[in-house]
Parts: C-alpha cells; sequence; structure tokens
C-alpha cells in the first residue's frame, strides 16, 4: 500500500491536548474568594493545595509519556489502545486529588488517590513494554531495559501496597506514593548514563 | 499559484483539539463526593459508568478517524465540511450518554442516543466516500472499499434500527448499538490482510 | 542571526487550540434534560439552536481563518497581534449567540450580536490586509485581491447596519447577518477561479 | 543511542494547548444577561474588564515565550521543569484577574495580582537563562543578551514592588504592573536592531 505509515505525531498532538486539559481543569475550580483578603484567599487551601499537586504529578505523567513516545515509530493500534488507557487512568488524577484534599486527607479518599495512581503506572508500564521492549537492542541497552522494568514493578507494588496500607494509616499510604512520584522526576532509567 | 497546497495537517490539528476537549467534558462532571468513604463515591455510579463509556465510544470514533485521515492529501473545502459535520455528531455524545446514564437506560434517552451514533455514523460514511471512494485503486484494493462501504452501510441500518427498537426495548437497543461499536474497534476494513 | 525565521506554524497550533475550546464551550452548557422524554430534551431548544448556530459560524470563521493562513510565512509580531484581536472576537461569538437565542431574538442582543460578527470582519480583514494585500502579486491575482477586499468591505457594511436596524426589526437584522456569512461559506474570492 | 533527539515541539504543542484554555477560562464565566437590554449587559462589566485583561496580559505571555521557544533546539529535562512552572504561574493569571476585578481594585487582591506576575517574570527568567545565557555567542549578541537580562531583573524588581505599594495604594501598584507589560509587548530585546 502506499499510503504514508501511521506516524505517531497525531498520538502525540491528541495526547497533549488532552494533558493540556486535565492539567488546567483543577483551574476551573479555583473561584477568586468573596472578600477582598489574604485570610479568605487562604481558607481555600484545600482547593489550592489539590490544584498544585494536581498540577505537578500530571507534570510528571506527562514528563514520562513523552520520553516514551520518543521511542514510537509507528502508531500501531495497540499503541493507541495503550495511550487510551493510560491516558484515561491520568484524567481520573484532578477528581481523586480533589477528594483527598477535601476530605483532609481521610482514609479511604487517599486509599482510592493510591489506586489510581496504580492504574496509571500499570497502563505506563504497557506503553513501555509496547515501546521499549520491543524495540531493537540497539535503541535501549539491556541494561536501560532492566532498569524500567525493574523501577516500574516496584513502583507498582508499591502504590499497591500503599492503597491497602492507607486504610489504616492514610498518611503513610500519601507518604509512600509520593516517594514513587520522585522516582519517576527524571523519566530517564537511573544508572543508565544515557 | 504559487501557494503551497491546503495541507491536512492543520484539519487534524484542530480535531484533535476537539477531541481532546470532547473526552474530558465529562470528567468536568465527576465531583468528589461529600462523604470520605467509598460508599459515597460508588453513589455517583451513573456519572462514572457514562463517563467511562463515552471515553470508550468517542476513542473507538477517533481511532477511526485517525485512520481515515491518512488518506487525506490536500484540506478540501468539501472534507472540511464533511469533518466538521462530523465532529459536531460527535459532540453530541457525551450529553447523550449522560441523558441515558441518569435516566437509567429509560426507553426515549436510548434511543436519542442509538440516533446520535446514526449521525456520527452517517457523516463518518460521508468522510469515508470523500477520502476512499475517490482515491487512487492502487492505494486501496477494490475489495477492502467494498468492505468498508458493506460494513458502513450495514452498520448505520442497524443505528437506525435500534433508535426505534429502543422505545420498546431500550436493553435491546443499546446492545445492537455496542455490537456495531464492536466492529469499529479495528479501523481497518476488516478480512482486508492490511 | 542564525535563528529559524519565525514560523507561522505555531500561531496556527494556537489558534487551532482557542477555536477548538471556543466551538465547544456552548457543548457544555448542554445539560441532559431531567425527565426522559423526547418532550423534555426539545423544550431546551434555545440552548440546542444557540449551540448548532455558534458551531456552524465559527466553523466558517476557522475555514475563513485556515484559508488566510496559507499564504503566511512568517509569524511577525503584527501578523501575531492582529490574530489574537480576531481569536478575541471569535471568544465572543458563544455568549452572543447564548443571549440571542435564550431572549427569543429580543432587539438589543441580536443588535449585540451583529456587532460581534462586525467586530470578527473588522479583525478578519486586517488579517487580509497584513497578509494578501503584502504578498507578491504573482502568488495573488490583482483581481482576486480586489475581490476579496471588495467582499470585505461590503460585509463589514452590512454586519454594522444590521446591528443598527436590528434595534427596530431584530428578524431583518440577524437576515442580513446570515446573508454575509452565506458569503464565507466558501473562503476563496468569488469568482476568482482558484 | 539511535533514538531521535528531544525536540522540542511536543514542548511547544502542550504549551500552546496549555495557553488555548487558559486564554479561554474566563470566557466561561461570561454568562449572557437575564435581562435582554445593553444595560444587563454593561451591569456585568467587572466579569467582562477581567475577561479583557486577562486576555490581553496571556497574550503578551504568550508571545515572549513564542519568541523564546525559538532558541530552543532540545527539549532537556531543565527547560521542560522550567516551562511548566511558567505555565503553572500564567495559570494563576485568570483567577487573580478576576479577584482583582469583583473586589474593585481592593488592595489586597491587586497586590495578590502583582505577586502572580512576579512569579510569571520570575519563571520566565529562569526560561531566558536556560534558552538565552546558554545559546552560543553568534546566535544571541552580547548586546542582546545584555538588555534582556537588564530589562527581566528591572521588571521583577517593579513587579515585586508593586505587590508591597499595592497593599497602600492600590491604584499605585496596578499602574506598575501595567508599566512593566507594556514593555514586554515587544518579545525581542529593545534597542538590539534584530
Amino acid at each position: 500500500m502506499s499510503l504514508a505509515r501511521r506516524s505517531p505525531e497525531r498520538l502525540s498532538t491528541f495526547s497533549d491536548g488532552v494533558f493540556a486539559v486535565l492539567i488546567t481543569v483543577l483551574v476551573l475550580e479555583l473561584r477568586p474568594p468573596e472578600v477582598a483578603t489574604f485570610k479568605a484567599l487562604l481558607a481555600l487551601w484545600p482547593t489550592w493545595l489539590s490544584y498544585a499537586v494536581s498540577y505537578l504529578f500530571i507534570a510528571i505523567v506527562w514528563a514520562n509519556h513523552h520520553h516514551l513516545m520518543r521511542y514510537a515509530t509507528e502508531a500501531t493500534p495497540r499503541l493507541m489502545w495503550f495511550n487510551f488507557a493510560h491516558l484515561f487512568s491520568v484524567s481520573l488524577l484532578p477528581l481523586s486529588t480533589a477528594w483527598m484534599a477535601t476530605s483532609e486527607l481521610a482514609p479511604q479518599p487517599v486509599s482510592f488517590y493510591a489506586a489510581v495512581f496504580f492504574l496509571v503506572n500499570a497502563t505506563y508500564i504497557s506503553l513501555v513494554h509496547e515501546l521499549i521492549d520491543r524495540a531493537h537492542v540497539d535503541d535501549v541497552s539491556r541494561r536501560e531495559r532492566r532498569i524500567m522494568r525493574f523501577r516500574s514493578i516496584v513502583t507498582l507494588c508499591v502504590f499497591g501496597a500503599a492503597a491497602l496500607v492507607a486504610l489504616k494509616f492514610p498518611l503513610i499510604g500519601l507518604g509512600m506514593c509520593i516517594c514513587c512520584l520522585i522516582v519517576y522526576l527524571k523519566p530517564e532509567a537511573p544508572g543508565a548514563g544515557t
């Protein structure tokens, strides 16, 4: 067929559009306080905090998505559907962050929050599998791949454990989530001197 | 005229922007429950379900749109207007899904839902006609074209029938819609060994 | 300076993003009716109508913007600011359409509506001036240019007159607006056999 | 590694998506007045004014962002995170503008407004540092760089001072902000004959 190959560019454009909407969804919730004082502004702290945290974590997810999509050479149907699943789980982040903040870190909302990150991580692993594990060896060194796989599985287990721990000790569960996210601040496989 | 040809890229960028907004419209409806329990979260199931279903079906429509636009070589006025009509009918999906869910599958909302899919399919057929039926024979095999045309007409009839059937038996009407969508999970013409 | 020239691509991407949000703003207003009957759906007709009309007219504006931007070779500061002014006036369309519909075509909302289109047209003329009148003669024939300038000035005057007429006879004012829009259905200069 | 270099294009696409959403966030607030008179429309002036002002200032920020990103040759992690910080501070503009307008220029909202611009400017300086100060000398003349650095530091100080002054004299504080923004209307370093 003389058709142009299915370039991954439109997949990126679409994903960027979805990320752009998601990262700003919570800004729609920010309403100017009715009284013109800083105190009134600070009284809205759960909304502020949840916006900032949700923004930061979606930024981390975008950075990792951006890093991964560089390996894409073709928008295969599998890649497309894994990407849709990933974006879907990311779209639950603003809601779950807001619920956690408004409930002031109650056990079940924190557990739900960890569960959403479990989903985000699981769908990210399927993207890693599709894009990196299938790539030729000379593109990604064996060592880098092993590190990325190891990191994914460990963080997935920690997010799962955090969802359970949070039911009893929400603060510890939240701390476990934050630790995992710090690991992803740098999208490259750690120790694999790019 | 020494002008650059009307490249279909901006048409894709614009469409992707619209799809990105539409696929996340219902996420704006998802509000954290006021009580911090899983039970309160589950009580919102109609909103949840309609978000998930609407997301999935818009994803299917996007995948087919993406597949089709690969055949575009020029943004002709006809293509542009067929595309606008397609995006318009897609934009009714979140609303109709939400109505179906909140009415707990009442006859008339399900019928309206099937009617919206009838529209989405009809405008998709006009895009197929514009992009594939007019393409040169060596791009798309005669067999593939025949299969795509056959699939379109059958699903269009089924959606139309579903809109009528749903007025009496909403569950059967909904089932008919879902069957048609499964057929479109793979955008390529089935049986046309790409 | 060895910098890449200021390509107009990012201007287009940004404009497409704004258009995509604007064209779907009114879909956010569409709420599923509380009763599960077609009658309840039809009772929302002002919202429906204003969404459909606003969608159609923004689509026309996009088509003309898309046509014009093909002439852009560089994102000059002037072009950027004319484009911002154009997008700003387009962003008032959903609101003014909704106001006209909910007031059931009262004189002042229709007049406001015509005034917004006057603005959209005026900023469009400044884009035409920037992109076409300054282009080299061999790109755009003298005849085409004369036709485009003539069309712009006539429609601008009609929109202005419509804003005044609507204060007394809203239906006639609305009719005048619709006539002008029909003229822009085909972005190319009419009679200038592309 | 045979991977494609991390092109800055996706960074621009994503940023444009975020800007497009932010610039139209306040248009979602514009509601048609309930009475069909111009008087009712004018009574909503704080919302109108804050939309227009916020639109204009985000447009200025976009123009400067667009100008700066032309210097980007690679989407390094540092650039990505500075960009996220910049977009975050820009996302606070609509809210702070609306608060200033609804409070009718009360001291503390104006001070908050100046503080947000302080943040926008500080993150912009980090982008300038990353993109221009690190560029090779032959790309950006030493003189141009000195002017850009000087302009940034001066406006940053003025925004900071404005946040303090506004607590006593809100109108003067607002005037100081507007002066700084005028300086950025032309993204190029002033006096550095491009």
